[in-house]
């Protein structure tokens, strides 16, 4: 099931989006015709921290929705609608996982980035942009801005020293995020917070599936365009740290929330792993795909 | 003007503590008995998004209790509350200058460490805890545990792209943070986030506060002990980058937010400097006072 953020002439909701990703449900709307007693909150992120019941109940209006074919009636044209990011504006900084790929680490510099521990920055939650929204050059402040394409999870129980066997079970879903960055930026200051946390720079969606629909986070595809041409080709089998780590070892002494957004790391092909380097400018489109989730494209553009 | 978060049998309050710092009046209730007409949250964060109107407001109902002779029967002493941080659920992580004391950066390794550039890391808001909560020694994760009494301040006023002469415009206040880290996390990790976000590692308070108190905040004495040992005796006129340049820095290319709270970086003395290191244990009392703030106090406990 795949739950996105949207808004329209008469305000923001949630929705879900049909398996094909061309139609949208809105969600608490078609939940009250239902009949439905909960209360649904219309914001993802409060329903995430509702737990397991908000699935349930979505599960439920989008059988009711099929079993009484009201599709056409009720499911509304995804270009009818603009696209929120998931998570619109998170409680906290997105986490992030740097180095999570070999191959990455390598093109990075040497075998020697090859991170024996996991290493985790964060970006501040006014970077978040929706898809098909616009990442901005920011051509004042960098000349070195790269794209960076990554499988998401999003956290939907609150854990602390969680145990790699569990956890999955504090999984809500997983979408996609491009984790841009300012690599001038990212050098200068050291510690990768400032070249990370320019505006725009976490476009994120185009929504999260939830975790009943992917059957291993580990070993997904993942593909990074720019203007069609690929750039980031690979699997998420090639992480260094799989998922249950790197939630266990983030838990291991700070409390993880419903909501929390941990952006898993780029596969090798970033731009300034090219020889010469080859960087974002205005104009350019980026699109990465995660198979089972979706494609996730944005531009960039001068303001 | 002093402002506290506190909570009694009957809720949580925002307060204003008397110049002495023993007694707090509650704002929202005694606000209404004056007769005031605007809507003042609950919350502190919430407070200081309203702008420069919740300071002027406040101002005016601490002048009518002083006109009007009220203090002893409005003031209740603050020992009969318990302070909460005055920010207790930050909207995003805490940023936290890195090496801003020339003298700490050199104690932690050598002149080679004296930042040419502003560098920023975070701290999750899961860590932030009052003055007088208990710091959790982490015993299980970590055996180098330490303290950073630092300067903070508080945005009062969304800005981007923010000159250094008008960077103060931008300041509600001014607090203080104890930045406790993981010194074996923070370097096994690299990047500092992971040895700087255990759950109970931000005490923060006792108050923010308001900047019209503090006539430079680059030129206060702040001093940490231990134990009632002196650990860190500095002036945070020994910046390498003044709050001006730091608000500017960051802002360059990040909105920044009312409510966002920085740490300014931790001068010379942390256990961590000494030869052999004096890292925190179970049982130790840290204390950090800084001129026209205060002192906050915390204790380490096992649980």
């Amino acid at each position: 099931m795949k739950f996105v953020m949207y808004k329209n002439e008469s305000g923001q909701f949630i929705g879900i989006v049909n398996p094909e990703g061309t139609h949208v449900l809105p969600l608490v709307d078609t939940y009250e015709k239902m009949g439905g007693k909960k209360a649904i909150p219309a914001d993802l992120l409060q329903a995430i921290s509702l737990g397991e019941v908000f699935h349930q109940e979505a599960e439920k209006t989008f059988q009711w929705v099929n079993d009484n074919k009201l599709d056409s009636e009720l499911f509304i044209p995804l270009e009818t609608v603009e696209l929120l990011a998931p998570i619109p504006r998170p409680a906290k900084n997105i986490f992030c996982v740097g180095k999570n790929y070999a191959e990455h680490a390598i093109e990075m510099g040497s075998k020697d980035d090859i991170p024996e521990h996991i290493m985790v920055f964060t970006k501040a939650p006014t970077t978040v942009i929706a898809h098909d929204q616009n990442i901005l050059a920011h051509s004042e402040l960098t000349e070195q801005l790269d794209y960076e394409g990554e499988l998401a999870v999003v956290i939907g129980k609150k854990g602390k020293a969680i145990k790699r066997e569990d956890a999955l079970d504090y999984v809500f879903g997983y979408t996609i995020v491009n984790d841009v960055t300012a690599r001038d930026l990212q050098a200068k200051h050291k510690q990768f917070f400032i070249g990370k946390s320019l505006d725009t720079t976490c476009p994120m969606g185009p929504w999260i599936v939830h975790k009943t629909t992917i059957e291993n986070p580990n070993n997904l595809d993942i593909k990074t365009t720019v203007n069609g041409e690929v750039r980031q080709d690979s699997n998420t089998g090639n992480f260094i740290f799989p998922v249950e780590e790197v939630i266990s070892v983030l838990s291991q002494g700070m409390t993880l929330e419903p909501g929390d957004i941990i952006a898993t790391g780029t596969p090798a092909g970033v731009g300034k792993g090219f020889k010469p380097p080859r960087f974002l400018s205005s104009g350019d489109t980026i699109e990465i795909t995660v198979e089972g989730i979706g494609t996730l494209r944005n531009r960039v553009t001068k303001q």
